[in-house]
């Protein structure tokens, strides 16, 4: 196990009718600026209970990031923040909004950086209070210091990391039942993959923190099927609701080893082709898997046998097994999990090759994963 | 699931030379009281280790916080804590020595309150900022709002819990190389019923807590051999150690019911014969299992099939087979499964009753787990 600081201040306030709790978790005298997507919140009554919880605050509205939520749009909201001299940030809606939050959190504290400068920097060093209620369970974002932003002008998509967790996160599984199927599979297969980075490296360094990794696969497995239904079961999508935020939280990665090459391509898919986040990384990982395969031979096994049963045969029939299971899986959400079927051109693979050349970067657990093989993991996918 | 709210905001600074960090955790001019147990960390180093990094800071010494911890023996800390105008406690041992701290912790900051009193008042809304070195995998009191003290003079043991956390734990495996075989047993033991009394209770609550839980129970089940060989294999015992504070600080009870019945059961044991509170709990919890099998019944077989492979046979028979299996165990680990094996005597069960009674206190996921029920409890492990 390698040594590890562990600390996550966020508090998770979880369950039915939670967003009335908002008074009680945002200090009176607070003047905060609401941020939102499109109107979703608005037709699945979120809007209300809102605006109902926080009557007695004064409060201004920020309408429209975007999923993959763009600086163009953010710079918007800063500068609205500076002028209503803003001091607490609450995002309602997916991990986009809460995301986009993040910067102008950072951004409000540092009123004479550029936004940009600020994503390119990677690291926020102060912020302005933020917090969330998470209508989507996808990223984790809401209990996490990460957040991705694009830029439209250059078709550029990087994370940044802020100083700050989240003050706090309501989850109100009640709230998802009116999500759409595509934003129910891109949603799996995100938490699904957040998983896979931080699990698919080495062997040996955790049985613990492999136990729970793995336990939050089986979780999202067996759970899938149901949540793609639209169901309004209750405990089905509080599994998934809190699936989601356990996944990228750092509960998971404690002492162990990370990868996260298969978002980092995917990112780049993104910024390119437009393609959803979630979408990206169903076609990116059974790549990673099966380019990376001899780095990650032990690991592989292990997932073979533990999370699909996998158990005769040799190892790289094992292997092979494993990752057409991983396919099937990801088909199963409705996913392409191949270029040509996301309407993705073959030069995507080239064209990744090349920005990630440009920008010298190299990404896997053991910092190999170089333009070149991104290239080879992409062009494994066509 | 249940509605919950979590936060745990306590560092974890896990891995090997994380002690000579203490500097930068404490804030510079605290006078602090380092609490201590008997002698072995100055024969493991630990005690060097620790006065080395806290060199520049104004300490004093306590020593002597038994198993168990008595609020006779605290009350002498409390007094010397009051004359120096100490505001920080630093305990560097096992669970006990930090629950004693956290009654000191409790005390100096309500001067006025006796020590006994926060006890039974059951909670404390105040502490002075405290934190430990743990030595010894076994409470989870490192990460945790829980302690357990004890009464020489009544014979009586009850739980009480902090407003705050600790504000760090250090947690450096290679400190437990140096723990004698009995002490491994007990915290092994005390860790796997740690997890049943938040996972043996009902099914369908929460599928990734499940998971969670039963993630760690392989995992004990997996190390114990090698941990109780006196293994010094860093990622071992760095399991063990991580374990340990996993089980119980809060992330595998989101969302579900808890029983504790078989602490509460085990408390008195030791309050009345003075045995280990790990051991307590390896005679306490076949009975409970047994007796409340109704009750559990999914849950044990979930259990049975999960965590024992346990597929074939009539429900009852696999439930007697997952009872059988825990009590085999145990009995790996060297402990005794009876009372009559550990020297205490059959009218343990009466006295318990008559307790239980006194105090008008019911235990387990329903409540139901009155005195009358904890001695059939007992009595079945005779």
């Amino acid at each position: 196990m390698k040594n590890f600081i562990y600390q996550n201040p966020t508090k998770l306030v979880f369950g039915k009718g939670q967003i009335a709790k908002l008074p009680q978790l945002i200090p009176a005298g607070k003047k905060i600026m609401i941020t939102f997507g499109g109107g979703s919140v608005k037709s699945n009554g979120v809007y209300d209970q809102v605006k109902t919880a926080l009557k007695d605050f004064e409060t201004i509205e920020f309408w429209g990031i975007e999923p993959n939520p763009k600086v163009e749009t953010l710079r918007k909201a800063i500068e609205l923040g500076k002028e209503k001299n803003i001091d607490f940030l609450l995002a309602v809606g997916g991990g986009s909004v809460l995301d986009g939050t993040k910067l102008i959190s950072a951004a409000l504290a540092m009123p004479d950086k550029e936004a940009w400068e600020i994503v390119l920097s990677g690291y926020a060093p102060v912020n302005t209070p933020y917090a969330s209620v998470m209508t989507l369970p996808a990223t984790g974002s809401e209990m996490n210091r990460g957040s991705v932003i694009s830029r439209k002008e250059t078709k550029e998509k990087y994370a940044f990391y802020s100083v700050d967790y989240p003050q706090f996160c309501i989850l109100d599984p009640e709230v998802t039942y009116s999500l759409p199927k595509n934003q129910l599979a891109n949603g799996l297969s995100d938490v699904f993959v957040h998983v896979m980075e931080q699990y698919l490296t080495t062997t040996g360094q955790s049985r613990v923190m492999d136990r729970w990794a793995e336990g939050i696969l089986h979780t999202i497995i067996e759970i899938a099927p149901k949540v793609l239904s639209g169901t309004h079961d209750y405990d089905t999508m509080a599994d998934f609701m809190l699936s989601a935020t356990l996944a990228l939280n750092d509960m998971i990665r404690m002492g162990v080893t990370e990868d996260w090459a298969t978002h980092m391509i995917g990112h780049e898919l993104t910024a390119l082709y437009g393609i959803a986040h979630g979408a990206s990384l169903a076609i990116v990982l059974p790549g990673t898997m099966s380019v990376m395969r001899e780095q990650k031979r032990g690991k592989l096994l292990q997932y073979a046998d533990r999370i699909w049963n996998i158990t005769e045969g040799g190892e790289d029939e094992r292997i092979n097994l494993a990752i057409a299971r991983t396919v099937d899986f990801f088909n199963s959400l409705g996913q392409a999990t191949r270029l040509s079927e996301a309407g993705i051109p073959e030069e995507a693979a080239a064209e990744v090759e090349r920005r990630f050349n440009e920008r010298d970067v190299h990404y896997g657990e053991e910092g190999n994963v170089t333009g070149k093989v991104a290239r080879q993991i992409l062009e494994s996918r066509k």
